[in-house]
């Protein structure tokens, strides 16, 4: 059984595995003080072309929403996310956890707009009891969605603009971001991110990385003792250059787009082949999750040798997802587009 | 310079390098259902002699405690601890900040006794306004504690004898609990540990691990839906096999005690070269952790080649901390010792 | 202008100013265990024929509906309750800031049912991925609902048949429970409601009350330690007897019952006098909240002597709030009257 | 049997019952936002001489507390209060409730100090690894304390000024405030509160109201959005004007300050009582709370015919207190007086 269920199956890079190798008997200081960390942190500020960003490396990306989010927001303020979005229906309830409501607007292929941004906090602001109501403070995105799908520039400059004009932060969830950057629709340079949020994380979990994402703030007033809140959800590792090596490695010689580059070819390949064969695609996925909308017959065939997401029931057909990711072989690959081709 | 600030200044212990290696293109099931994670709980079951726990791997101490105390008491409840605790000194009030008051009781060489639970529980209740103040759910100490002493088989049990009398839960913080394993003094089964406790975690980022503890709840009440709550505290890696697979090496061929074992002898000829030279030592630890009493002039020679904590002033001498580790070389304990004789 | 935006316009009905003339001077415990509170319990237990519930007097709705909820659920715990619910859209995210997620479900006439609740809770345990979800754990209805509907004695039967089968607690929320009982359409007995809930409560301070509300809670699990909860939150009051000699006005000689009943009669004739006019309502209520859909001209008309609540655009008309209370005057309402007759 | 064992025996001032009758009937907007707490809030101001405040009505003491330091506060930072602060320990850990750790320093006959304090953080920022700590960010303080001591406005401004040298928020508990006012000993005049602190506040409770406490904000950083946090926390009576007209009874014609010092009139003549009869008072209070030590003998005496509160033991004798409020009668100083002569 080759699994194509998501991209979070494997090990690491083999850049990584190595970094551990070659320093492990180094004697480093602790909680994320050691050179491996700077190093990486530099490197990523290389990459965004930016020294005025702070950086943390954190565990995983429910705990990089969480810690961000409740750091950012006074008690009777909420963020405001699509009703797909990872916060809002995968975390059981982490933000809310923290004692903030997520806000959700209704998704369109797997994004929210500028305009219904607005309209929410006017709406908020308009009605003679709002503070009655949870006061929108924060807009969470993810790049790529949770569907894969992608904000183009002129989307994210627009959200980017509302949000500044109503006084809201903008946050964005980049668990795939490696992804987004690799897509043939992408149009933001990678640099652009810090100046089109107040904050974003460059995923590693799902980007290569044993685990580990990268915080990137760039809003002043959300930097201040930070480490103090990471210390107090748990997430400052006692060896934190374990995180810090693996974005060194990552973040050496591209390597983190050359491996993300790499999974988007191979999960366009997949998409081709079943567009080929006349089987549609839920949504305009040009990223590394695809997902094809299935016949039984057509899903119990691809099923016996292939294994894959179930994303949702839509009539008599189904909808799965298939990922690739750094580690995918393109051995595999070939023989799933055969067996496609033979559906 | 020579570290021997702390117990996790390197990587990790070869085993677990070894089968990162191995392991890493496997293909496997996310969230810690895969099967090293498994085979570790095996293990570590069979070393307890026990199939009526529930383990969990997570990534760290705080992270831990957080989670477990929470999941555990209602709102309205605290947990009694030392006043050198972990969780009431050392945690930037990680347990406050899910809402419980951490209620701490005088030290006596890092530990605290079963007289002073019962006196303090009973207080509580004897007090006309009783439910003004925090109700004491649950008591945490720490094996071996923050200054690393040990409670003794007959202390711990006086311990779980007067929590049970009084219906509160007893949880044992081990992030070293290898290292009170390996000691001389230790008189108490590793097997014993769920039926003298609630719950206790094994700890893995002080004893050998890149990072993670494996939690054990013996208490079938504390069991219920804790995945959940790992999921909500953001401490569900997607990878989880990361950290089951450490456990695995920790414990196949009983590696976890070899390891800490030799930590600690080289800890004790620490000791003895302190005291031989006539150097007292702060507090009774016969663990990992070691602390001379310097003088200024003793503490700068020692300085000089090697790196140690500073623990507490006291008069006009300071308490520093040694500690060693999995990884500490013979060749540099040898160069250490020299270092103290020469005093 | 004479007001009918709401049900807490005016002070007290006069036997609750009575009652604090003549007791002023009494000298009494503190924190709610004076006589007067303990007459208030005794008489809402004979009126529910139960003494096997616990009562506790609070000041407002929402602070009742965040303790109660908040003291039942475990962290990773969420609340069911209509899109339209008090405590989905109108308390500032007072459940969330404890932590708690709303679960929300698309109401009908303001209320959900047995076969939306089980469904929702069949999917949440059918998805692999459930413990990344939070787990409904109880289910809040209001009764009356927000829109002034009932739910039926079949209705309410069938959701408390359902949560029991689903292991969910139920509670209701009663701010305006007087008005309920007063409705014609009423089918439920007073002393239903303990069988027919875990906990509910009974609204003072829409119902004549200054302030307080009586939180009945009959599910023996969910009154354990519940004065230490009310006590964290900042809700016992020291003079707690001002809530107990309120109540204790209320229920002496069914006085409850008579001033809503009054109301909700005087809420029907404006019922009939705009529906006589051919104006229709929004939604079915038969209780104290009247809705009229009106268009800007009668709107316009009925706001110069009259002050009323905007409810809701509906594309070229308003949906408006007419609400009657124990305050409400004869001479007001038939000046209204005369009013909606001529618009 | 005659009580004197708090300040919230009995019902409120006349004055204020008054209020209550005349207003009974008149409609007037909820929320707060009606004319009886516009004009109380005038009031307050004018007493205070300073028009840029912000007051809010709240409930009770706990409440207050909780709302305005979680308000004020990030996750991660603490409350410095002495340890006999009300928050500390007599409020079942609310403050912790909202994730806030309180940080107790010892206190002197109640009090606290401004090298304490100064201390306490310094030693903060000194620690290595002071963000696995909380961060100091607030100072608590009663006035008068909790033991009835007063501080000095020579105290009072040394710790205003480290507080601001500190970057610390100073908010002052003023529970009882109206008899610091009344007492011999105090030195501050009322219209400097708003400058000695960030936020305090004026106790209603204690001081002859029904209910309510006048929460008064100095600092405009923690002005914004406080209706928010009112309404979160449960707090928003829909009735306000309950409050507002209180506190408008209080403060027409210096009553507030009349009642108080009646009381604190009639505690002195209890003190000295107990000391011309050479029976020693613990602590130093010169407020309406009073600490006779007693022996078996004289507190069995004495409890025949008075109700009083036993504080503390202290060797073979008893610490006690007594409390005189608005409502103490003449006559049951005359006989208590009497009865202490006669010990």
């Amino acid at each position: 059984m080759i699994l194509f269920n998501n991209d979070y199956e494997e090990g690491a890079d083999i850049s990584i595995i190595n970094k551990l190798i070659e320093t492990n008997l180094e004697q480093s200081e602790g909680y994320g003080l050691d050179s491996h960390t700077k190093r990486a942190k530099e490197l990523i500020k290389k990459e965004l072309k930016n020294n005025d960003v702070d950086i943390h490396f954190l565990s995983g990306g429910t705990e990089t929403n969480k810690i961000l989010i409740s750091s950012a927001l006074r008690p009777h303020q909420g963020v405001i996310a699509a009703d797909t979005g990872h916060i809002a229906v995968h975390e059981t309830g982490a933000i809310e956890s923290t004692g903030h409501k997520v806000l959700t607007l209704e998704n369109h292929d797997g994004k929210i707009n500028a305009i219904q941004i607005k309209e929410y906090v006017d709406n908020h602001y308009c009605n003679a009891s709002f503070e009655h109501t949870v006061q929108p403070k924060m807009v969470y995105i993810s790049q790529p969605t949770e569907s894969g799908t992608l904000y183009s520039k002129r989307e994210l400059e627009d959200i980017r603009s509302v949000t500044r004009e109503l006084g809201l932060y903008l946050y964005i969830d980049g668990a795939r971001l490696g992804y987004a950057m690799a897509s043939k629709l992408n149009d933001i340079e990678f640099s652009s991110y810090p100046h089109l949020s107040d904050a974003f994380y460059i995923g590693g979990t799902k980007c290569g990385a044993l685990f580990g994402e990268a915080l990137v703030i760039a809003n002043d007033d959300l930097k201040r003792d930070f480490r103090y809140m990471i210390k107090q959800n748990g997430a400052l590792l006692a060896k934190g250059r374990i995180l810090g090596l693996q974005f060194e490695a990552l973040f050496e010689n591209g390597n983190y787009f050359k491996i993300t580059k790499d999974a988007v070819i191979k999960a366009e390949r997949i998409r081709e082949a079943f567009q080929k064969k006349g089987i549609k695609m839920y949504g305009s996925s040009m990223t590394n999750q695809q997902f094809p909308i299935l016949t039984d017959e057509q899903k119990e065939k691809l099923g016996r040798n292939f294994s894959f997401e179930i994303w949702e029931k839509m009539d008599d057909k189904t909808i799965v997802r298939f990922c690739t990711s750094w580690a995918t072989k393109e051995e595999d690959i070939s023989l799933l587009i055969k067996e496609i081709e033979s559906l």
